[in-house]
C-alpha cells in the first residue's frame, strides 16, 4: 500500500458516464470506479453524490489517509482560474457551478478543474501516444469532437474560456444540423456520434449494406466490425469522416507547424478505417513539414487517458513534483524536445 | 539628424517589388526605396545589387554612420536561425541562399531574416490594428494569403520552417488549382491575384459586368472601384472570397481563442465588401467567445508594415532596446494585455 502522499484522485465526469480512479504517483491506477451521468441527479444532489462516491473509493484502496489532490475534467465550457463550469450542454442543470470549491471542501483535499478534452490531451501527452512533442494536438472522437492543444511544451487556453473547440469547424459541402444548434459541424459527421447518425441516415435512405439490426442500435463500434468484413456503408462513412478529420487537421498543422496529432475517444477504434482518407487529403496539402516528419496516431491510452491526463493538470497546478512520470512508454514524436 | 545608433535598415523582398527603409527608433521612415524584383537578376548578382541599394539609402539619409541593424523579411520557405532562404517560388534560383551572413558581412551590419508575413503581422501588431493584442492572427491577402500567428504575446514559429501557411489550406468545394500544385488552397479565391483571376474566369464565361476593359489587366483595386458602383461580378467576388476567408477564420478562432484578426495586404482595400460575408460566417460558428469579445478589422499601416515590423524583429533579435515602440497608436484590442 503506498502512503496516502502517493495518491490522487481524478474524477473524468463525462455526457455519459462519470469516472473516478485513485492513482498512485506512478501513474497506477489503485482503485476504478464508474456510474452512468444521469445518477448525478440535479445541482443540488450531484456534490455530495460524488464526493461519496470518492471518499468510498479511497476508503478502498487506501485506508492509509488522504490523496494529495483531486483533478475534475468536465465537459462543455468552464472558468479554469475560478474552477466554475459555465455550461455543459450535455449535463442539465449544469450552471455556473463552483464544482471545485464545493468538491475540494467536502472531501478536504485541494481541487483542480479542466476541460475533459484537454485531460485526455494531457494523458495521451505525458503517457501515450504524444509523449516527447512540443506541439502537438489530440482529438476525442466521442459525443463530439473535442480537443486539446499541447504548444511549446504546454497545454494552450487562448484568450477566452475555451480553446481547441475543433468539433464546431465548419465544413463546406455538409449540410447537417449540430447539437449546438450551427450547420456543417465538424462533428456531425465525424464525432462518434456522428458516424453512427449518418449511418441511420443510409439505412433509412435504404442503400447497400450489410447491417441487420435495429438502426437504432448502430454505434461505431459494431460498424467496425461490418467494416472489416467490407460492409459498404461502414466504409463509406468512415472515408468520408476520415476525409473531413483530415481537411480539419491538415488546416491545424498548415496554421502551427505541428509535429503530431493523436486520435482518441470511442470511434478511434475505428482508426485503420478512418486514416487512409484523412492522411490522403494530409499527404495533399501539408505544406509546413513533410510526411515523414510529422506523425498521426491512434490513442494509446484509451479510456484512462483523462484519469492519467489529471496527474498532469495536478503537476501543472503544483501540487505534485517534477518526479510523477513514472509509467514508461517509448518516446514515439519525431520532433520532440 | 539622428544619430547613426538610432537608425536601422528594413528590406521587404517582394515577388513583385523589394523594397528598403532607413528607420529610425521612433518608428519614422527616413528614406525609402523600391525597385522590381526582376532587377534582382541572379543568385550571384542580387546581394551586390541589394548591399548597394542599401548602402545609397543610407548614405542619402544618414550620412553619419552607419545604422544599428539590418532586418530581412523574405517570402516563401526560410530557415530563420541559420538566416538563410530555403526556397522562393515567385523568386527564380533562390535555392538554400544564406542572405543573412552575404548583407551582414557586405554592409558590415548584423542582420536577421523573417518571412515577409511574419514581418508584416509583427508590423501590425507592434503599431497598427493589432496592438496590444496577446493572441493575434494578421493576414495578408496579396499574390497569395499569407499569415503571422502571435500566441502569448510572441511570434508563432512552430516545429519546422514554416507556420502560420494559411493560403494553403483547402476548401471543400473548391476546385481550382493553386501556384502551389494543389487544388482548393484558400488563396486561389481569397487572395489579390485569387480574386482577379475569378474575374477574368467571370468574363470569360460572359457574366454580367459592367467591367469594359482588358481582362487581363483587372486588379482588386479596379474591382474595389466598380463594386462601390454595384459591380455584380466585384460584388459577388467579394462576397465568395470573404466567405472563404471567414471559414478559415473561424477554424482559427475555434481552434486557438485569439482576440483579433487584422486583414492586410493588397487585397484588403476591398476589406468593407469582403467584410461581411466574413462575419456572418463568424457570428455563426464562432464558439470560443461572443462576437463582442473579439476583433476582425482592416490593418492599419498599409504597405509600411513589414518595414515597420523589422523593428519589432530586430527587438526580438536583441538589436534593440525596449525603448523603441514609440509611435503612438491607440490600444485598440479588445482583449490586449
Amino acid at each position: 500500500m503506498p502512503s496516502s502522499e502517493d495518491t490522487f484522485l481524478a474524477l473524468d465526469i463525462g455526457g455519459t458516464n462519470v469516472k473516478s480512479g485513485l492513482i498512485t504517483r506512478g501513474g497506477q491506477i489503485l482503485a476504478f470506479d464508474t456510474f452512468p451521468s444521469t445518477d448525478l441527479g440535479g445541482p443540488e444532489t450531484l456534490v455530495a453524490m460524488i464526493a461519496a462516491r470518492l471518499e468510498a473509493l479511497c476508503g478502498e484502496a487506501s485506508p492509509s489517509g488522504k490523496p494529495r489532490a483531486l483533478a475534475i475534467g468536465a465537459p462543455g465550457w468552464i472558468r479554469r482560474a475560478e474552477g466554475v463550469v459555465v455550461m455543459a450542454p450535455n449535463l442539465p442543470g449544469w450552471k455556473n457551478l463552483p464544482i471545485t470549491r464545493l468538491l475540494s471542501q467536502a472531501l478536504d483535499i485541494p481541487a483542480v478543474l479542466d476541460n475533459d478534452a484537454n485531460l485526455y490531451a494531457l494523458g495521451e501527452w505525458h503517457f501515450g501516444a504524444g509523449k516527447g512533442c512540443a506541439n502537438e494536438i489530440t482529438l476525442t472522437l466521442g459525443t463530439g469532437v473535442g480537443a486539446g492543444l499541447i504548444l511549446d511544451g504546454k497545454l494552450w487556453n487562448g484568450s477566452f474560456t475555451s480553446a481547441a473547440e475543433i468539433g464546431h469547424i465548419p465544413l463546406q459541402g455538409v449540410d447537417r444540423v449540430c447539437g449546438c444548434g450551427r450547420t456543417g459541424c465538424l462533428e456531425t459527421v465525424a464525432s462518434a456520434r456522428g458516424m453512427a447518425n449518418s449511418a441511420r441516415k443510409w439505412i433509412a435512405d435504404r442503400r447497400d449494406t450489410t447491417y441487420l439490426g435495429n438502426p437504432d442500435d448502430i454505434d461505431t463500434l459494431a460498424m467496425q466490425d461490418l467494416a472489416s468484413r467490407g460492409d459498404p456503408m461502414s466504409l463509406s462513412i468512415f472515408r468520408d469522416a476520415g476525409e473531413a478529420i483530415g481537411i480539419v487537421l491538415t488546416g491545424v498543422f498548415n496554421l502551427l507547424s505541428l509535429e503530431a496529432a493523436v486520435i482518441g475517444g470511442g470511434g478511434s477504434g475505428a482508426f485503420e478505417f478512418l486514416a487512409p482518407s484523412m492522411l490522403d487529403v494530409l499527404s495533399r496539402h501539408l505544406v509546413t513539414a513533410t510526411m515523414d516528419q510529422i506523425k498521426v496516431v491512434k490513442g494509446a491510452l484509451g479510456g484512462n487517458a483523462p484519469l492519467l491526463g489529471a496527474a498532469a493538470l495536478l503537476s501543472a497546478a503544483g501540487y505534485w513534483g517534477r518526479g510523477w512520470v513514472a509509467i514508461s512508454l517509448p518516446d514515439t514524436c519525431p520532433g520532440g524536445p
